[in-house]
């Protein structure tokens, strides 16, 4: 498209390190579809408060800008005094880590970075960043793979209905679920997305709809509550959404309305597909139970951007995440494989 | 509450006869909970209108609303030509009818009226208009009785979850779901009402939040993605919705959404109740597959208001009904009786 920005030549990315200027430039999601704006971060307290305001949202997204985080803390920390960085950065980690609780790419990330301090000899800022840029490259390529794993599941030509925004802009790049769309489509293989829009937030009308709409794929909206009637009509073949953290055993933590959907699936003849890397895996986790489930401001559900929705007097409860059971999953597909009706013993195997 | 109008000391009634004007005055639930305004309607093509556009929505409103359109119609035919009115009015029944497609009390109203005109002698507004009053009281009473069988059913005070508006505003007054909810209410049964945002409408945020403020029961607002996960949470025992058209095998359209919730409801055990009067069934519908559903206008899920939140090149597919199988139906609540595990002999019998 003509008006595709420079930015996303190499297809939509909404992150980006300015070597130049050695700081991160992050897509401002909450601007989206209306303007394409970016956002300069240049130290660590710019990029947590980033992630806790959804400038940039989606479990590995929030992974590889943390990274950069973790490179934009040491760097200062460093300057600050060349001594004392490794236990100055502490605070910025813990900083980091807690900026939201669900998705725990974060963590993971964060606790990546800070392993790789521990060996650091001199000015740690280049070997951080040049590790972040890794991650980043990496977590395409993980897109990429399983891609092409998620397209191999689905034995032909079919529509697909997807929940929130698993996309690019929720990754580095190319995106989980959207990455097996993106493979289907470029095979020939796909007929059209059903995007649930996704409240409150709208990640799906506001991201999945814009990114889909951005690469020709077509996309029709739907109100998260029509996601159950697409499948029981028989507009749809299999669901596919990503993930914020999978529990040991195969549970899923993903944007609320996801085990929703997932009952629908099972009760409608329609199969359930999660992608999502091996960083999404919390292995300390035996069971869903034990994810903290995010809950935002109930203001989100009350108005609508300025204008209140509800009745003065409403209260509201707004979690943003759920958990689907393990056992309404159909296949777990990662860049290390595909995991069919997961268990404890299958995920483990991804491991070994 | 102090800013109560007079309309509704005695409950909110979204329907009046105004005797002295000779005309029917609407409450118009496109302005809610912004405004409480009424509309006045003076003819029947204004109520035909007025169904279409939503001032007024809900099945059995509607069908109360149709039957005094039906009066208005006589009226002005019989002022007309007094010795042409029956014939003439004939285009008037069919332009009610067809005002919207799912909800079946519309046609059923306009049948029961039709029937009327065949034995009057004279001017036909008395006896039609006392006939629509005596419809709409007649509903307000059959929702008080069902609103007490449908609490019979609930062993023990809990919380419930509704989707839509099935309330006092969808009815002659009392409603039907919030029927029961009342009805838990004042027997001190009733913990909290979770309630469904209801996209792309929001009645739930606009109207059954709304009608439930006004009376001081609590509510809390949820997205239509977060019913799943209430219910998976344990947050609620029981599902109470109202339907737009109940076929004979108990197969039951109502808004959309609905299906998505009775498939959660089975699988994470939580009771799923349609509280509807005898005139939502149709018995001429063998099954769901024969109810027309309803698509409104694409925008109602691309714009928010005047705000258009999905990205430009984005379809929409805006199903505003959906089919729930009978066999996701605990029961069916009408104001001749319970139907526990519907089918098509139970139900008949209803009728016997």
């Amino acid at each position: 498209m003509n008006h595709r920005p420079a930015e996303f030549l190499d297809g939509v990315r909404p992150i980006a390190w300015d070597a130049q200027a050695g700081r991160l430039r992050l897509l401002d999601q909450r601007l989206l579809p209306a303007r394409v704006e970016w956002l300069a971060v240049g130290d660590c307290a710019a990029t947590a408060d980033a992630i806790r305001d959804m400038v940039v949202r989606g479990a590995p997204a929030i992974g590889i800008t943390a990274a950069y985080g973790v490179a934009l803390a040491a760097r200062d920390r460093y300057r600050a005094n060349a001594g004392t960085w490794r236990e100055a950065i502490e605070d910025d980690l813990s900083r980091l880590a807690a900026a939201r609780p669900t998705a725990v790419n974060l963590v993971w990330a964060v606790a990546h970075m800070r392993g790789l301090c521990a060996g650091i000899d001199g000015d740690p800022f280049p070997l951080l960043v040049a590790e972040a840029e890794r991650l980043h490259a990496a977590d395409i390529a993980a897109n990429r793979r399983m891609g092409a794993l998620g397209a191999e599941l689905i034995e032909s030509r079919c529509a697909v209905l997807t929940h929130c925004n698993a996309g690019a802009l929720a990754t580095g790049g190319y995106g989980t679920a959207l990455g097996v769309v993106r493979s289907l489509w470029s095979a020939g293989r796909l007929e059209r997305v059903y995007a649930d829009e996704t409240r409150p937030w709208l990640q799906g009308a506001r991201l999945t709809a814009w990114e889909l709409v951005e690469e020709g794929i077509p996309v029709s909206l739907i109100a998260d509550g029509a996601a159950g009637w697409a499948m029981r009509s028989g507009k749809v073949e299999w669901v596919i959404v990503g993930a914020d953290r999978i529990a040991a055993n195969g549970d899923v933590a993903n944007k609320i309305g996801t085990c929703a959907v997932a009952a629908c699936a099972r009760r409608f003849g329609v199969r359930f597909m999660v992608a999502a890397p091996t960083s999404t895996i919390d292995r300390d986790c035996p069971t869903g139970e034990a994810i903290p489930i995010e809950n935002r401001n109930p203001e989100e559900l009350l108005r609508f951007g300025t204008t209140r929705t509800a009745a003065p007097g409403a209260e509201a409860w707004n979690p943003v995440f759920d958990v689907t059971p393990a056992d309404l999953v159909d296949a777990i597909v990662t860049e290390r494989g595909v995991v069919r009706a997961p268990d404890t013993a299958c995920i483990g195997r991804l491991f070994t």
